[in-house]
């Protein structure tokens, strides 16, 4: 088998970090630097269309969007590592908030973005749609906070789902949301950054390790 | 097993609804009315927090997110029926065009009816947004072009990503978008519209059936 992970720094492509790193699963890793156009080049564009990463390779065949990514990885590696749930009802909850992350929560999240950041052109920023959006992220940690009252995953215990989800987590923390309204989302994610997997990605990331 | 739809004319859940049809899986169907307020209420708030349709309950379980609806029927219906490939590389390729639909095509749609529909307040529209939104769109459709040259559905054969994507296609139409420089992207999407279970689904939503 021959796995192949294209990734690049500040990017989604740490959930597929992330997710690799708890299975434990041999890749190849090939950095790509955004800043030199790197997912730009007729090379990389062959392997994804949307010139974007994380991009996972394998056995020849190219597979992107981080959620697939972490779906995919999560049924071939994760059942036997107990990280991921056999097919049944409990493996459509992973699904779901794998998939809630990057459309529901990525939507309003990515919404905010667009009309506040520096990335877009101001000509492009509405601020009456940066508030909408800005609601609507808080709507989603909302229904995040009541989803985890009481549990300490969002599974019966700590899943791929848990990986994915909290990695949308930190990039708000990282855009300063603020989170006092949502203890059981910040107790959670303090959960998730206590596995030592994360631990070795983010130092990994930072440049200590 | 029990296995209950909960779906909506006009919605994304015409998605669940192509896709329960091509696998021909007996499931009760329940209506909701969003012009009532269907979707806001406790009982309906209980199954899906983000008050969306479509929902399906199987075994008590609920799961939302119409992606990941596509991949949990997939998987658990779909590969006997021969319209969802086996865990593994095609499976993969499966994955990544679900949530590509919902993803980045789903992003670029949607920012575009965000920037110039009625059902957002038009103090929330922003016309550079809407330019950029919509040849973000046009891109997708390209990339899509692509990956359809010489091939009659986005795997070997048809399967539930066509199912899936198509819908998505189905709905840009709906929205005046010209295909006229996506040939490939049309011959496929009438292929799509031949399948009986798309018929069946389609007179059934027009009253017609």
């Amino acid at each position: 088998m021959s796995l192949t992970f294209y990734s690049s720094a500040m990017s989604t492509a740490t959930i597929t970090e992330l997710v690799l790193e708890e299975l434990a699963v041999h890749c190849e890793r090939i950095r790509i630097d955004l800043k030199k156009g790197e997912t730009r080049t007729p090379e990389f564009l062959r392997l994804n269309p949307n010139g974007k990463v994380p991009v996972l390779v394998h056995d020849g065949t190219a597979i992107w969007e981080s959620a697939a990514i972490t779906l995919y990885l999560g049924e071939l590696f994760g059942v036997a590592k107990g990280l991921y749930p056999q097919p049944g009802p409990e493996r459509g909850e992973a699904m779901k908030w794998v998939v809630w992350s990057n459309v529901t929560l990525g939507d309003a999240f990515g919404r905010w973005i667009r009309n506040t950041s520096d990335w877009v052109p101001a000509e492009q920023h509405n601020a009456k749609a940066a508030e909408a959006a800005q609601s609507d992220t808080r709507n989603c940690l909302r229904i995040l906070e009541e989803a985890l009252a009481g549990r300490q995953y969002l599974l019966a215990g700590y899943s791929l789902a848990d990986t994915h989800l909290n990695s949308f987590v930190d990039w708000l923390r990282y855009m300063k949301m603020d989170f006092s309204d949502y203890p059981h989302v910040e107790a959670w994610s303090r959960r998730c950054a206590a596995r030592p997997a994360y631990a070795r990605v983010m130092a990994h990331a930072s440049g200590v390790g």
